[in-house]
């Protein structure tokens, strides 16, 4: 079932170790069915060497294992809060090391210019430590409402990204592609700004002006960025 | 038309990535054809895995496509006005990550060394930011203003390199070709510029003489670089 | 003899160049045999492009050379010491960049987040320097009995891993395969803990539930990571 | 003539772009011949990509051109000089980003651990800055003078390599083999010394035992490393 997901799912995992964003089987990318309402993602620790599209496990948005031989993911139930908030069609966790360089930090990612508003409107954000609590009770579905609680005020479809404190990444959208697509640019984005700030202390993040124009030239309803 | 330029241009748009300059799309190559006043540039947005020669734009110089399936790059007007004002054959725009670091911090990089010399003579300039009215009006356009004004009192054959304040870089040369080299030892000097600050945060400029040297050896009347 | 255990140990030291760990022959893997209390290792100083499986050196505990046409890696008296005192499967040694910038530097790497604590419980130590009688005496010897006596409130089988002070690294494992790994794990965590003071000089390591939490997901009696 | 030596220095010039230690044509290597008192080394300017073992051009002592057709680097006036002064078998220049950082800097790198103390028997010098006279007169002549002024109290087997300040490096050895390993090697050297001041500003050099051991360890009358 789910071929043509579980192969687009596979290829975008790979894209993972392919663009310098994971070490061994630090990541997960998974894609979401919108006729059945199950999700497509990677088997937990498998080598990407030995991974295959038949490896990728269904499973529904209660955590259900609908299809496959392998454990899903261990962050499958932080995959599983971002879908049932966002309702995205993609989600990705990596620990892309400039990124989460910032996470561990517990800063969010200021912009400070166009490659950053090309992609997302405004920082990305740093969600909060989980309490002892949370993290013993049910870690990885806590990762997950933390993350949803981080965007209370934000629009989770203008800035796709977010840090989790002492953690990694989580980003998302339209489709694993792009889920994949944001986790590339969260990583170059996050390189950029800490050297900025080894080469200007003091720098300020980027008017907002930029932050429009350049979010709506890709992504609002006059935008004329690319064939469209 | 322009086969030549286009095969040119093609190739150069080619390079970018190849030398780590571009991650996805975010960079362009233009080359200029003296005889009929056109240049050729990028589409918008067309991945670098599936460009191909004949997809290359011909433009005016009045912003009208004289040929081409596509769009052209959203970042055209900025060529344009480089033509323009600078009489140059070919130009570039990146977000290649050291210099455009340089660019977010809003800083013009200091000649440190001969490296820097051998290409630029004196510091590479960091224009200054748009006004809110000047992205409004033609945000593009007035990018190739500004970098224009910032050489007002400097000469764009000696220094061939520019950054934009939060945004990215602009290099032109004699032609595409020399305008990627360019870009190549803009980030390879503005690397080292940042990492010769962290190993001395006190660290002054080269002496003019070092400028006067290496720009001329390898420039000047009385070149004596290379097989010349 | 030991045939397979050389092919393992073989492979292994390749590993240190393709993962970009060693410079020329700036590394070397051992690993060991319970059945016949030997232990196979590289060659001392021997081009990583030439090397073959029938290279590798099969010593015992004692230093003795069991059989091999070459000289033992100089730093075989590090690997009997912990052999002797870890009762571990396989000893990697390297300079690999970050880490080893950690070492020079003489201070252990703190767990600033999840990738450290998933693999090492709590922060990696620094060994204290030799004195320059144990330097003068058996330098290769005592830098074994100085990572052993810095265990000595530690657990070798929760933390796998040591920087020697002004020198380079040395991981273990269960065999060799899982002391590599370990030593890559070592480098990138290294980078991140690096990039993470820069982006926050007043950073504080992560708090101990994230140790406990990560470190027992993968390793603890309820392991729940990957496929067991 | 020479090919043998051709041959080589090709090979070795051909080393420092796949070593990643230039870009483009910034750097060259030389090797000297024993029985003709000449030596070899790339021309000036040529393109990596196309060059071949007939190109390279053989001189003498007196800067005269025994054979070749095209023009010999710029920088062999400054080979040239230390042949004279050092009597090595093989000079390297390259402006690698890591090790140029520190000549632009204008600071000697100080030996921070094992891996610098193998190879350099203390700091790496930083040459003086040449005169406004010294570079109008003969500078390439000239930086070859400073780097042997500055060798006046140390010894140039015992360290062989050089910081030329706001310039580059050279490095030497008994061949062209061994003068660009030590080109590799400072610059991995000068990646970690800078590393090494990220993570402790105020570290000090390593102990004189250190570099006592290491240096002795592989290059004294009782070395012990390698296969010897």
């Amino acid at each position: 079932m789910l071929e043509a997901l579980k192969q687009q799912v596979f290829e975008q995992n790979m894209e993972l170790p392919k663009r310098g964003l994971v070490t061994y089987t630090w990541g997960n990318v998974s894609g979401f069915d919108n006729e059945t309402g199950y999700f497509v993602i990677k088997p937990s620790g498998i080598d990407y060497d030995v991974l295959k599209p038949e490896d990728m496990v269904v499973m529904d948005l209660e955590g259900n294992k609908i299809e496959g031989k392998y454990k899903p993911s261990s962050d499958t139930p932080t995959h599983i809060e971002l879908y049932k908030a966002f309702k995205v069609g993609g989600v990705v966790h990596t620990h892309s090391p400039w990124a989460t360089s910032w996470a561990q930090a517990g800063r969010s990612i200021p912009c400070y210019g166009t490659t950053h508003a090309d992609y997302f409107y405004g920082p990305v954000p740093c969600a909060r430590s989980l309490t002892a609590e949370e993290i013993s009770e049910a870690y990885e579905k806590n990762t997950g409402l933390v993350i949803v609680e981080t965007f209370k005020d934000l629009n989770p479809d203008y800035v796709q990204a977010v840090l989790c404190t002492n953690h990694g990444t989580f980003t998302w959208g339209k489709d694993a592609d792009e889920a994949v697509h944001n986790a590339v640019v969260l990583e170059e984005v996050a390189k950029m700004a800490c050297r900025t700030e080894m080469i200007r202390p003091d720098v300020k993040p980027a008017p907002d002006v930029i932050k429009e124009k350049h979010f709506m030239r890709k992504h609002g309803a006059n935008a004329y960025y690319g064939q469209i």
